[in-house]
């Protein structure tokens, strides 16, 4: 991807050239940051609130294809992925260690790329980078991201502690992420058949930005303080909506119901998935990669989040016995089975 | 390596299902971990202390040849240099991330093997395992390790905090992991020559095992809250003496003196090193890997460092424009230079 241009050979930086290199854009602005990136590990400092720690590996080949995705919409991606876990536990995000390894084929200007995708992100979120470790790799590229965050002990939302009669929501639409996967891997079968063919991605943005470019929903864990709501369960939807609901209902021992007319899908979602043959309720069950939040609030939460246009009730609570169960759109009855985005499938 | 017997294929049980079965022997025993694997983050409590975080890659072909490293020891040596940057920092570890990326050429027994490693490192240290990620990669074995701990403000030792005329002082001894690397990888091209021949490690068990299991230094974090000592600077020993040393002069902007007499170098480095007509001196200077402590201490801490077995002390700080200096045991004075071990040289 970068035969054309001028590279730089990364052996002439050495490691420890490439790290001063790609951190002097780094800037500490969380106050929880006692100290960042440049001694054996990083100084935190989270008074007498909890500590969150969450960390993802991306492998190429398996969690990403460099054909269609951008450097830099990768080391965005990345930590959005991770930002995300934080969230979840309706905590704050406050810092992320990075660590890349990457073979010889990559130049300094694609490391380049990847970090400062990282580093929008950062500053996005408002999250300080405050270490990592940076590597040859034998083959490909491997990204490895610990998000560091806090929350106030009683204000943590665990997948153990939803209860029978709360309200079932999601945040944002569902299935987008997986269309807009469909999408770039039919082009990229087309080009690979007829380079000439430029891809045909036209007016299809917002699924498209769904796949490479998620957001993950700080917005939220702000909404529920400005509104003192406290979910009483959360998890956030990688795996797919249908294996979520599962997490929550195994880990707090409690069945659901779920209602189809009520999942939120976008029209392009909903169309797109049309073209390729695909059941748009599928897609929004199984599809993964939208890191939406679902969450479960007490019934007296409802008028709080009623009018909340990001959030969506698309079910409740039940006891266990009464199982895990999606009401289809005419009125049957099915069990909700899991079969979420799993890297192991891709590699068979 | 598991040629020979009955394995299981790890696409039999998934994702979930490998880590529900990797994380069931998983203990909590850390009174500062209020959640560990199992949900979105993990939960940690470190009350008024404060959080200390370090990450590590390693990466197959680069930081490891499974050729020679047994799995078992390859889980534990990822732990112990990890934790090896918390107690440089003079904090208590406390928990880890444990994340695994593998080919379909490891069995379910090989990843077994890994994480009982790990985790026999993780109760050896009294550290918890508290998350982590599983994934299938396309090529070769990748482990991720953040560790995490805590530790009271006033008693952090950063890099950057040296002082003119503190001690100078390294713990145990130098350059044996690098000239135990020498001996394998001897014996691999003995072996890859003629495999019926049996590698001839014999009596050499101590610079093997510095180099395939390397045990951090928490005892000396112990150790200084037993005498009550607080090291102005400290670093581990990851990559060569001769390179923390400039580490730590550079941050701390002074300089220092440092006597090639006083190296603490084991009678068995001193001797394999001559037989593979190496320096032993430069083994221990730039041999990396050890995983000792290298600190700084003010002199009048002289009385509590000069009977303590495994501490050496090994030179003096100076003022910045004096430089690093070296005086070998003929009296000569060489500047100290970093050829610590770099892991983008083997890539080339």
């Amino acid at each position: 991807m970068f035969d054309n241009k001028e590279t730089t050979d990364i052996n002439q930086l050495g490691e420890f050239g490439l790290i001063d290199y790609l951190t002097k854009a780094v800037e500490i602005t969380e106050p929880s940051t006692v100290m960042g990136i440049g001694d054996d590990a990083a100084v935190l400092d989270f008074k007498n609130k909890k500590t969150l720690i969450s960390t993802d590996l991306l492998l190429e080949g398996i969690h990403f294809d460099l054909r269609y995705v951008p450097l830099k919409h990768l080391g965005y991606k990345a930590v959005q992925v991770n930002l995300s876990d934080i969230y979840a536990m309706n905590g704050r995000a406050s810092q992320i260690t990075f660590s890349i390894g990457l073979s010889s084929k990559f130049p300094l200007e694609a490391v380049e790329e990847i970090y400062e995708g990282a580093l929008i992100a950062c500053k996005k979120y408002n999250v300080d980078l405050v270490g990592g470790d940076t590597s040859a790799s034998a083959q490909g590229l491997i990204i490895s991201v610990t998000s560091i965050g806090f929350a106030e002990n009683e204000k943590i939302a665990y997948r153990s502690t939803a209860k029978e009669g709360d309200l079932l929501c999601v945040t944002g639409d569902l299935g987008g992420a997986y269309v807009g996967l469909q999408l770039l891997e039919r082009e990229k079968q087309i080009f690979l058949e007829n380079p000439s063919i430029q891809p045909d991605l036209e007016g299809k943005d917002y699924i498209i930005e769904r796949q490479l470019k998620p957001e993950s929903r700080k917005d939220i864990v702000e909404l529920f303080e400005a509104y003192n709501i406290i979910p009483n369960a959360m998890i956030d939807v990688s795996d797919g909506l249908a294996s979520e609901i599962l997490h929550i209902c195994k880990a707090s021992k409690v069945g659901c119901k779920l209602y189809e007319e009520k999942l939120p899908i976008d029209p392009m979602t909903y169309e797109t998935a049309r073209e390729f043959g695909l059941d748009p309720t599928v897609c929004a069950l199984s599809g993964g990669e939208d890191y939406e939040l679902l969450f479960t609030v007490p019934q007296d939460q409802y008028d709080k989040i009623k009018n909340q246009l990001d959030i969506t009730i698309i079910g409740y609570i039940t006891e266990e016995n009464a199982g895990c169960e999606m009401i289809s759109k005419s009125g049957h009855v099915h069990p909700i089975t899991a079969q979420g985005w799993n890297a192991f499938k891709n590699n068979q």
